[in-house]
C-alpha cells in the first residue's frame, strides 16, 4: 500500500496515500484495534462539523481567525454534512474516553481538505490550516466531544426518536377511536375480568406513549446545553471573550435548533447527566412500547388455539418448517430493540458515574448506546407502525364469543347482591362449566329478569365516559 | 397459640388472638413465606390509610355509604397514619402482584377495628363494616394498590428525598462560593491539566444536582395521577358517577399533595410507567451523587501518599488493625447507595415492562424499590452533608504545591508560541524533571519577563467570569 | 436515656446502659442514619462469629492468644450463633465500605459479653478481653468481613437457594413424568406450532433448573477461598506463621463446610468477584425460573376466556371486587423476585468494578444483595412448589380440543407432499374456517386414509424418544 | 435497479438482480428496516454454514438426501465460510425473534448459489436445491437458529475472548514476578495504608482474571449443547432416526471444536440460559478488567500532581489543547468496554427471561450482544496488553519515597507496643507533620534502636510468603 508521511508532536506517522487523515488518526487506528473499524457513529461526525464551522465563524468574529481560514474550514464542513468524506473517520468507539482522537480526526481531514480546496496537495507545503492551532482553535476535546454528543442526540431524539415514537401513537389513537364499541372481556393477572372496550385498552397504550414522549421532550432542556468554551477543565482558557455564548449561538442556526451554551461548563465536561437524562427517557419509552407489543402479541396469538382476539398482518411466511404460519414478527424486533435500550441504559448509567474531577472518560461509549437507543426505538416504532399497528383488526365473532362466556360479568351484581353471594353465583358456574345467568337463578339471588338487566356487557364498560 | 376463626369466600382461616387482621391475611402469611415477614413497606400501608379515608368520604358523599361507616373507617385509618396499628400488617413484597392482599390486610384491619370502636369483640356479632362492600366499597385492588404506590412515592421523594438532596446541593453551593479563589490543579483522564478554582470544581456539583433536582420534579406531574376511581380493569365499574375526581381531591386534601385523578385509568393500572420514570430520575441522581463522592474521595486521599487537596472530617477510627487511620467512610457509605439505586433501576424497569392486558403484576416489586431508593438517596445525602460535605476544608498548602509545580501551565503558551512549540517545552521539563519556566527560557522560546506574565495560573481559571 | 462511657482511640461516646456494643459501634450508629437500623445481615454477623471463633483457636494454638481468653471469645461466639444476642448489632449496611464498623460491633460485643461472662461489669475494670488487641488478634476488617461475606453467602446458598430449586426441580420432574403421554398442542411465537406433550415441555424446565444449579454450584469452589490471614492489605502483616491454612482449616471444621484459605489474599481483598459470580448464577437461576412461572400462568390462564390447558390450586381469593377469581399468585410472586434479582445483578455488579488499589469498599453493598437474592430465590422456589407447582393438573378436555384443532398439524405432510402443498392447506383451512383434513382432501393433496395415517398428533411427539 | 421475481408460499417478491437471495430474505430486507443494514453477524451466518453443510451429511447419510444434492449444498457452505458470500446477508438483527429470516437467507443463497453451480442460471428453470425441502431439510429456524448461536459464541469465546484475556494475564504474571521485590505502600478506602509489594498487587490482577477464566471455560459445556435436531418445537418432528447425534458430530468435526447434541431440545429452544450463562462470565471479566485498569490509572496518575507510581507508555498525543499530555487511553478504551459489557448482560438477561412456551423470540438480540462483548472484551486485552501493560515500568524512586513517607508503618508497632499506643504516634505525627519514628521516640514508647529495628516496610510484605 502507498504511505505518505504525517507528523505530530510525538513524530512521524505513514498514512496511507489515498486517505486524508492525518498523524493522530493513524496513531488511533493502529493502537486501538478493538471490534469492528470506524464505529464512532457518524452523526457525532457530523456533530463535529457543525461545531468546528461555528467555532471557525465566532473565532473569525471575535477576530482570533482571518476570514481566508474561516471559509476553508467552513467549506470542509459543509462537505462533512453532505456526506462526501464518510469514509474519512476510520476511528472506533473504544478509544481515549474523551475521543480526542475522533476530535483530532476531523481537525486532521478539515486541514487536509482545506489544503485541497486551496489548490494544493497534501503532503506538500506547509499546511494552510493547521489542525490544532486552527480548526481546534479556542476549543478542545474535552468541550468539543461533549458539544458533539450533544448535537447528535439531540437531532437524533427529534429528528428520528420523537418522530416515530409520535407515528405509532397517532395510529394507535386512531385505532382507539376505531375500537372504541368493541367491548370484550379485560382481563387481569392474565385472568378472565370485566369487560371493557378494545378503543379503551388502546387507549392506555396512548396513554403511556404520551406520558413516554413527554417524558422524552423533558430532558431536551439539558441536552440543549453546550459545553463549547469551557475548552480544557471548563475554565475557556484560550478562549476570546464572549466565545461561549457565541459559538452556541451559531451552532443553533447551522443546526436550526434550539442551543444554548451551558450555563456551568464544569458539569458540561466532568459529567454527562444530560446523557443519562435522555436516555432515561427513552428506556421509559422501551418499556411502554414493550408492554403495548406484548399485549398485541397476546391477543393475536392462535389462530386456534391462542387468544384471537386480534388479526395483525400477514408479512411473511413464518416458519420454515410450519407451512403457513404467520408470526407477529414485528412485536418480536420491537421487544427485542426494548430489551437492548434496557441493556443501554446500563451502559449509559454506568459510564456517567464514572466521571474523575474535570472529565468524564466514557464519552465515545455513552453517546454510542445514546444513538443507538434513540435510533433503534425510532426506527422500530416505524417499522411497528407500518407493518403492524396500523393494519390491526378486531376479530368480532372471537371477541364476542369470549366476553358473552365470561364469569367475571358478575362483578355487576355486587352492587346488588353483595359481594359474597356474586362469588359463589361465579363458583358454582365454574365448578358446573355453567352460566353466570343459570346459575344466578337457580341460587335465588335473582330473577332471569333482574340478571338481564343488571349484567350487560355493554353496560359494564362505561362508567369513565 | 391462641385463634379465632375468621371467614372469606374460600371458607374458614384461624388468625392468631391477638391480631386484628383477617382470613386473607392470614391466607398469605401462610402462602408466601418469602423473605423477611412484613416486607411490604409502611408507606404503602399508609397510602392505602389515606385513600381508604378518602373513599369512604367520597361514597359518603355521594350517597352510597353512612355518614357512620365513613366516620368509622376513617377513625381507624387515623389510627393507623399515627402508627397505632404497625404490627397488624405481617405482609410480604413477594405476594400477589396486584398487592390484593395487602388490601385485603387493610380491609380487613379496618374492619375488625371499627368493630371493636363500635364497642364490640371481635368475631362475635355480625361485622359492623364489612371489608369488601364498605371498606373497599367503589375500589379494586387493581385501582388501590397503584394510588397507595403513588401516594407513598410522591410523599417519600418531597418529605425525604428532595430535601435531602437540596441539603447537600446548599452545603456544596457554600464551600463553592467558600472557595472561588482557592486556585488548583484541574485534572482530565486523572492527569495534570490546566488549573480551575476549588470553587468552580465544586460549583460543577452544585449545577449536576440542580439538574439532577429538576429532572426528579419533572417526574411529579406523572406521580400525581391517581388510579383510583379505574377500579378492576380501568373502566370504574362499581363506582358511582363523578367518583373518580371527588375521590382523587380529598386524598389531596388529606396529603396535602396536588394529587388529581389520572386522565386514563387504563394505564394507571396496566402500566406503572410513573414509577418507571421517578425512579430513572432517582437513578440519575445517583450517577450525580457517585461522581461527586468519588471525587471528594480522591482529593481527600493520604494523607501523604495520595492527592491530599482536601481534608474531611475525621469521624470515626478507621481500621481495626491500622491505627490512626481515617476513612472517607460517608463517600462509601453514598457510593454504596448509589449502587444499589442502579440495581433497583433495572428491577423497577423489568418489573414496568411485564404488564399484560388490564395489569401489571409487579405492583409491590416496584414501590419497595422506588421507596428503597428515595429514602436511601434522602438519607445518605443528609449523612454525607452533616458528617462529610459541610467540615470539608482545603489544604491549602498542598493545593499550592500541586499548581505550581504542574506541567499543563504550558497551555497559556499556546496562544503565544503554538501548540508545537509549547508541547516542546512540556515535554522536555517532563523528561529533565526540570520546571516550565526554565526550559521555556533554555529553549528560546520566551524571555523570563514572558512567562512571568503569561504564565500565571490565576490568571488561566477567570475566562468564563 | 441512661448512658455508659465507652472509649475508642478518638475519645469518649455515651453508649445506652442496656446495650453491650462499645465506641465504635454507637459513632457508626450515629454517622450512618441511612435507611432502616439493624439493616447489615445477620448472616454476616454469624459469619464473623464463625470466624471470630477460629480466629481465637488458631491465635491460641500458634501462641499469641491465651486459652482463657480463647475459650471466652469462643464462649460469646457461640451465643451468638444461638441467636442470644441479635439485638446488639445495630448497623446498617450503608457504612463504611469495608465493613470496619460491623467488625467492630462484633469485637466490641464479644469483649464486652466475655467481661459479663468472666463475672464483671461492663465499664467496671480492665476489659478481660480487648476488642482489637484481644478479638481482633491477627485480623483486619479487610480480610474479616470478606470471610464474613462468604461464610454467609455460602452457607445460604448451600442451606436455603440450593435446596429450595432443588424441591421445586423435583415436583417438575414429577410432573414431567405424570404428564408424559399428554399430548398438546405446542407454540412458537405465541403462535400454534407442532404438537408435543405436557411432559416434554415441563422436561424443558427441569432441564433448566438443572443446568441453572450446575452453574450455581460451579461458583461454590470461588466462594469457598477464605481471605483470613491477609489481614490489611493481603500481606499477612502481625499474623503468626501458619496462621491462614489454619483459621481456614477452624472455620471449616466448625461450618462443617469446605472452605479454604484464598490461594491470593490480594485478589479476596481487593475484588469480590466471587460475590459477582455466585450473583451471576443465581440471576440465571431467575431466568430459568422466570420463564417456567411465566408459561405456567399463561397455560393456566383463563379460567374461559384463555388458554386453560393447566388447573393451578386456587389458594385464595383473586380479587376484592372481582367475586369468584382466582389468579396464578405464586407466579407472580416468584417473577417479582427474579425481576429483584435481575437488579441486584447490577448492584453487585456495579459495586464489583469499584475496588481501588488494595480494597474494595463495596463490600455491605454487595453481601446484602447476594444474601437477598440467594433467600429469595429459595423461598420463592418452595412456596412456588408447596402453593403451585405440586398441584398442578392438566386440564384434559381442554387440552385435546386444542391439539385436534390446529392447523399445524399440517407439517407432518410436509416429508410426504412437500412444504409449498402443505402450506397451502393450512391457509385454506384458516381462510375457510375449516379443518385440515377437510381442505387436504379436497384440493386433492392427499386421500382420507393417507391423512388419517399420516396426521397423527400422537405420532408427531415421539422422535426424541 | 434491475429486479428478477423471487416467490415463496405468500406469491411473488421483486429482489435486486445482482443477489441471490431470494423472496423471503427480500421481504424480511422490506419489513424491517430498523437501524443499519446487515447488522446480523457475519459470525452467526458462518454458523449456519457449518450446520447447514453438517444436516445435508446427516441427511445423505440417513438415506433423506441425495449425494448430489449434498456436495452442492456443502460447496456452497465451504463457499461462505471462505468470505466469498458476505455481501448476501443484508438482514437486521431487529428481525423476527427466532430468527427464521435469516436461516431463510441462508437457505436462500445456498439453493441459487447451487443452481449456479449446477452450471444454471438463478430464476431460469426449477431450483436444482429447494431452499425449504433440501436445504432447511430436518430442520427448522427453532433449532438452527439457536445452533448457529451456539457455534458462533463457542468459536468466538475460544478463539477471541479466551486468548486475548489470557494474553494480558501472561503479562501481568510476568510483570508480578518482575515487579516482586518492588516495595510500595498499600492503600485501602484509598488512604496510606501498609506496605505490599508491587508484585503483590500484580498478583491479585493474575487471579482475578484466572478466577474469570475459570468462570468463563464453566460455561462452555452448556454453551456445545446443541439444539439442532429438535425441529419446530423440540421433539424433532421429520427428522430422520439418528438425526440429532449424527449432526452434531458432523459439526464437530467440522468446526474442530466438541459439540454435542443438547440432552433436552426443548431447553434448547425455549430458552437461552446458555447465552446467559456465558454472558454472566463475560461480565464477571468486565468487573476483573475494570478493576485492574482503574488501578494501573491511578497508579499512573500525574505525571506531577497524581500517584505517579507507574510509567505507562505514550501512544499518541493525549490533548489538542494542553501539549505534552499523556493519558491513560488505554485504560480507558477498556474500561468503556466494561460498562458495555455491563450493559449487554441486562439486554442479554432480559432477553433470557422472555421465552414464551416452546421458543424464545429474542434469539438475534441475544447472540448479537454475546458476540459483541465477546469479542470486545478480546479485543481490548490485546489491545490493552500490547499498548500499555506490556510497557508498564515501576516509577523506583516515586514508589520509595511514597512508601517512607507513609504513617501506616505503625502497624508494625501493634504486636509490640499495642494498638492503643502505635495509634497514638501516628495521629501525633500526622498532626506535627512529622515522622512515626521521630513521634515513637518522643513519646517513649520505643527506643531509636527498637524503631529502626521493628519498622521495616520490607518486612512487613511478606507474611505470606
Amino acid at each position: 500500500m502507498e504511505y505518505r508521511i504525517e507528523k505530530d508532536t510525538m513524530g512521524e506517522v505513514k498514512v496511507p496515500a489515498d486517505k486524508i487523515w492525518g498523524a493522530q488518526t493513524e496513531r488511533s487506528r493502529n493502537n486501538f484495534k478493538i471490534g469492528a473499524p470506524a464505529s464512532m457513529p457518524l452523526e457525532v461526525i457530523y456533530g463535529f462539523a457543525y461545531l468546528k464551522k461555528a467555532a471557525a465563524f465566532t473565532n473569525c468574529e471575535l477576530g482570533v481567525l482571518p476570514i481566508e481560514k474561516r471559509d476553508l474550514i467552513a467549506a470542509v464542513c459543509d462537505e462533512i454534512l453532505a456526506g462526501k468524506h464518510d469514509d474519512q473517520f476510520p476511528l472506533v468507539v473504544w478509544q481515549t474516553g474523551s475521543g480526542t482522537q475522533s476530535n483530532m480526526n476531523v481537525n486532521e481531514v478539515i486541514a487536509n481538505r482545506a489544503h485541497q480546496l486551496a489548490g494544493k496537495k497534501i503532503g506538500e507545503g506547509e499546511k494552510t490550516i493547521q489542525p490544532n492551532d486552527d480548526v481546534n482553535k479556542s476549543q478542545s476535546s474535552n468541550d468539543t466531544f461533549p458539544t458533539g454528543m450533544h448535537i447528535a442526540a439531540y437531532k437524533k431524539i427529534v429528528e428520528t426518536t420523537i418522530p416515530g415514537v409520535k407515528q405509532l401513537r397517532n395510529t394507535l389513537k386512531k385505532k382507539s377511536e376505531e375500537f372504541k364499541d368493541v367491548v370484550k372481556i379485560g382481563r387481569t393477572h392474565l385472568m378472565d375480568a370485566t369487560p371493557l372496550t378494545l378503543g379503551q385498552e388502546f387507549s392506555g397504550y396512548v396513554s403511556q406513549l404520551d406520558h413516554g414522549l413527554k417524558a422524552l421532550q423533558n430532558t431536551l432542556p439539558h441536552l440543549s446545553e453546550l459545553a463549547l468554551g469551557g475548552t480544557a477543565v471548563g475554565t475557556g482558557l484560550n478562549t476570546p471573550k464572549g466565545y461561549a455564548k457565541r459559538v452556541s449561538e451559531f451552532i443553533a442556526r447551522f443546526t436550526e435548533l434550539p442551543f444554548v451554551t451551558a450555563e456551568n461548563k464544569f458539569e458540561a465536561l466532568a459529567a454527562h447527566d444530560a446523557m443519562v437524562e435522555t436516555h432515561g427517557a427513552l428506556k421509559q419509552l422501551a418499556v411502554s412500547l414493550n408492554k403495548i407489543a406484548n399485549d398485541i402479541r397476546l391477543m393475536a396469538s392462535g389462530p386456534r388455539s391462542g387468544i384471537g382476539e386480534l388479526i395483525i398482518p400477514a408479512n411473511e411466511p413464518g416458519s420454515s418448517i410450519m407451512p403457513g404460519k404467520v408470526n407477529p414478527t414485528q412485536c418480536e424486533a420491537i421487544t427485542m430493540v426494548c430489551a437492548q435500550v434496557m441493556g443501554n441504559d446500563v451502559a449509559v448509567t454506568v459510564g456517567g458515574t464514572q466521571g474523575h474531577y474535570e472529565l468524564n472518560v466514557f464519552k465515545p461509549m455513552m453517546i454510542y448506546n445514546v444513538l443507538q437507543s434513540a435510533q433503534l426505538i425510532g426506527d422500530a416504532c416505524v417499522s411497528f407502525d407500518e407493518n403492524c399497528a396500523a393494519g390491526i383488526e378486531p376479530n368480532h365473532g372471537r371477541i364476542k364469543e369470549l366476553v358473552n362466556n365470561s364469569l367475571m360479568l358478575v362483578t355487576a351484581l355486587n352492587t346488588k347482591i353483595g359481594y359474597y353471594k356474586a362469588a359463589e353465583i361465579a363458583n358454582t358456574a365454574h365448578q358446573n362449566g355453567t352460566t353466570l345467568r343459570e346459575e344466578a337463578i337457580n341460587l335465588g339471588y335473582v330473577t332471569p329478569e333482574e340478571y338481564d338487566e343488571w349484567v350487560k356487557p355493554e353496560d359494564m364498560v362505561g362508567s369513565l365516559k
